[in-house]
């Protein structure tokens, strides 16, 4: 049976010694209603939910699957219960605004509840997520009328959301979408049109379930610049509030997946249902920007949670698993062989593991925290600097995260040996679970696409450059320690190959813009490692000098990352000089 | 419906143009009776089973699953059809001897035909694979009575193998097993105990199984120094060749796994079963390894065979879809939108993972190759220095080639976006099927230790000095063409890399032992960087100077190589520096 201990005292660290974030807090007029005390309780609140209440559930989840039966979707046993529980307990408004009865948490913790939710129940998770990331795109742009109707509904969990872009025909490529809007009398639009990959978008969990949908107009422009976004309720909602007539929307099928099976993954049918504009004509995609780059901060999460989860059994299968004997002579002697922690190659898989861990719930809480300043913050410049940063960011910690995620479940599926590939140990699952977190929200290589491009050449790299000085400001508040000197160094030369890559990539798309494309992948990386990098040194200088062995093995951690995982950079980077000539000097046909 | 068509072309340049197979078998007495044609008549042969009665019911395998009842397996609607069909074609004994009913082919043919099984369905082929490897083992050390009872039954198909090697406290630690053997008066031994993860240990394809059981001796002495190898029949086998009485050796449970769900993994209860001696009393391992050996390939080919089906997959996915435009211009203007073909990123995915299978194919023939003049040649100092060859490249096989077989299903999944997550289009269940092959017959870790170990440390580098000589000798041939020069340069560069950080490993295993276990994954990937450079020199070489574009388009995938994937060498060298200590020097409660 597959375990989890929510690792509170390291996200205590990271939150309190490494971001300093009670002052963060307290300081921000907007944000001093939060306090460490309040947020270490709410963080034990919700280990307890997902470690009792979750975790039990993801296996027979997994087992049981979704079933669909003539529109009508069944989650697995135990998810309605626990639903009931989540709602009841005020968690899908956990970071959501006080006045439609959310309770205002910062965004640094709630990547913290989500880390856990993972962890133990991605396909649950899943299902309130949406309703969370709706919530925000509505906020923003769906005026008070609808959100006041809705949004109360939604954080209490009687009704849930939806995200409904892909169709057949356009994953990636919104632009050339063919669901219809239909301009009414009323002011309202009718919606028609299929839409398939919809997470959640039909479940017996609540009552009700609003759409949010993209569709075309009429007269609309030819590609991205003609989508417009509807609110679709699956029943109209009456004045009152009540629940009126069924609207016709329906789930057409669900598909039958490699992972994440609680979740239900659905075809959904328009057929002339009855939807609300949401935001201006022709200006949907900013508004679903909103939910798609909260949901893919979370999918990043999904990657974090898993990763700690298979490091967490992995370490307890090595610590009981006796094979073999160390190589420098036998270290328990009265068992016929040693524990596996013996092999610096399974210290190696674990520590790999957990250096990503903890460089990325850092990354992710650093992420949160900018965040944090572009909603709370009192100073335009701090908010729009915020602002640019999360832009930056947001592709690296949605591809980074889960590409690690996956890596380091493989990874510890394979220090169980023969059981990691039997389905009881639970492993196997998280690398099924976990795969799809690199392909949804836009495929990991479409966010490497959108760093290299949109927020790396489209604007010379000015917020690389924004970053990289940030990082070298950091670095210089190293310099003085010598058991930091290992880090600083690292980090400085990490710093200036990025630089250096960024402006090689910028000048040859100016040349060939298909250089973006070639190098974006491998960039990624490198940013990436960077980033861990950046993090393991805000890690490394908050553990210094102080004694108990949790701060000197951050170090040790760390110094494990510099020599171990931080080489892959330079790789990464004279990949990239490979040039698009390397990938388009084929002929098209070299592919049939 | 996933697709697959043998790469004939492909198979024959690497045996033709590049080994020049069939002036070695001609010019070999042991193996004259192979020639070219004969071969190419073998392997389209071989392309029509595989493509037209496997790959049809892999996936039907892979839902439908085997069942377990009352000691009863019954594998997937199809499979016994299938069976039949492939055991009257000769398969099974293709690389066997002529006097137990093979037909006497060479491993350089036999890697080829087991690529195709692999590519449509590794389930199915596990059964005969397992068969072969116990023939083979039997062949070296069971003795004249014992071979001529029961190896033409196995090359028939009616009776099948197995190798009972794990239990369940004892998986790599083969020296800790449990399972006795008591001598009896006539000979013949009675076995107890229980081994797990058996490959077909039970199934309904073969009216008799022949189990090959690693036990120990009453007074065997401790480890693995006191290890036999027993046969152990289901039903016992008349002086007449007929099956008499049941054996009491059963399969208990079959395990619920990732993938390769076709294939029966049990549990096997011997309970006082009757065996009979292979090879000598305590020797058992070094015969069993006979048999690992052969699988320890075979699981390398199967990553390989999985690769090249995640490769026409995903390239048939591409050619078709169409999502956004080319950033150098519309490409596709009588569409809505060009072939994702025409995105840099999309290539290089593709690419990656044909550069692999190409490299990986040759390395594959190259290795069967050794193993061909180790059997066949009349000299016993080519044997000798093909024997050596093969035991450095086994593991390498093993690994590099399951490593790279996962990471190719995973991009090829990618390609696909969330089509890759449905069940429906098969790249979901590649990845679930290739996952195990990095895991049995030793794990990854196990096999790059055993390479930095045994193979390289342990005769201080002798092997890998002699495979260097052999690789530089060969570069120096590709001098005077320009065409080769970045070939040339990037494999000098590669050798002398990897003979720099043999010698520094060595050295510093002197010191300390943990080196060589903390040094062997990442020495395993350079390992393997090096080997497909060295095989992509080949393939340039072969294809130099000829004007078709299936030869010119060698030299851009070779180049492909150069520039994107071997700058990792550099990188995981790097990672190796970071010695021991970088994982020893912590506590073992570290990982509590």
């Amino acid at each position: 049976m597959p375990l989890y201990k929510a690792p509170l005292r390291d996200m205590r660290f990271v939150l309190d010694e490494v971001f300093n974030a009670n002052e963060f807090w307290q300081s921000n007029p907007a944000m001093s209603h939060v306090d460490l005390d309040t947020v270490s309780a709410i963080l034990e609140e919700m280990a307890k939910f997902s470690e009792n209440v979750l975790l039990p559930i993801n296996r027979s989840g997994d087992e049981e699957g979704c079933t669909f039966n003539n529109g009508v979707v069944t989650t697995p046993k135990g998810f309605k219960e626990a639903f009931k529980q989540y709602a009841e307990g005020g968690w899908i408004g956990l970071g959501a605004d006080e006045e439609f009865g959310g309770q205002a948490m910062p965004k640094m913790v709630t990547v913290l509840t989500d880390e856990m939710l993972f962890a133990t129940n991605p396909s649950f998770t899943l299902y309130p997520l949406l309703t969370i990331g709706a919530g925000m795109a509505m906020k923003e742009h769906a005026g008070e009328e609808l959100n006041n109707r809705y949004l109360p509904k939604m954080y209490s969990g009687e009704w849930a959301g939806t995200m409904c872009l892909t169709e057949p025909h356009s994953g990636t490529d919104l632009g050339i979408i063919r669901t219809k809007a239909e301009p009414q009398a009323d002011g309202s639009y009718l919606i028609s049109g299929t839409k398939i990959f919809i997470t959640g978008g039909e479940h017996d969990l609540c009552e009700n379930h609003v759409h949010l949908v993209l569709a075309k107009l009429p007269d609309a422009p030819a590609g991205s610049r003609g989508i417009s976004l509807f609110l679709v309720p699956k029943f109209l909602v009456n004045e009152d509030g009540s629940l009126g007539a069924r609207n016709p929307v329906a789930a057409g099928s669900i598909e039958h997946k490699m992972g994440i099976k609680g979740s239900a993954t659905c075809v959904m049918n328009f057929d002339a249902a009855k939807g609300y504009l949401v935001g201006k004509v022709n200006e949907g995609l900013a508004a679903m920007f909103v939910m798609m780059n909260y949901e893919r901060l979370s999918m990043g999460i999904q990657g974090l949670g898993a990763s700690e989860a298979a490091y967490q059994n992995a370490a307890a299968y090595a610590r009981d698993r006796l094979q073999g004997r160390s190589a420098t002579g036998v270290k328990m002697p009265e068992k016929n062989a040693d524990s596996i922690l013996v092999h610096p190659d399974v210290r190696r898989m674990l520590l790999k593991i957990r250096a990503n861990n903890e460089a990325g719930r850092a990354f992710a809480i650093y992420a949160a925290q900018q965040l944090d300043l572009n909603k709370y913050s009192e100073d335009p410049a701090v908010r729009k600097a915020a602002a640019d940063r999360v832009a930056l960011l947001t592709p690296v910690v949605k591809a980074y995260l889960t590409d690690k995620g996956l890596e380091n479940c493989i990874e510890g599926q394979q220090v169980l040996g023969g059981h990691g590939f039997i389905r009881e140990w639970g492993l196997e699952q998280w690398v099924r679970d976990t795969r799809i977190s690199q392909i949804y929200e836009g495929t990991n290589g479409v966010q490497a696409h959108d760093l290299m491009g949109r927020k790396v050449a489209k604007n010379d790299g000015v917020f690389v450059a924004s970053y990289l000085a940030e990082i070298r400001a950091f670095n210089a508040t190293l310099a003085g320690d010598a058991s930091l000197d290992f880090m600083r160094v690292a980090l400085a030369q990490a710093a200036d190959e990025i630089e250096a890559a960024t402006k090689w990539v910028v000048e040859q798309a100016r040349i060939n813009p298909d250089e973006i494309n070639a190098a974006a992948v491998d960039y990624m990386h490198a940013f990436g490692l960077l980033s861990f990098a950046y993090m393991w040194a805000k890690l490394a200088k908050a553990a210094a000098g102080k004694n108990e062995a949790f701060y000197s093995d951050k170090l040790k951690l760390a110094k494990f990352f510099v020599t171990r995982q931080l080489p892959e950079l330079t790789s990464r980077l004279a990949s990239i000089k490979a040039g698009a000539d390397s990938v388009m000097q084929f002929d098209m046909d070299y592919f049939a």
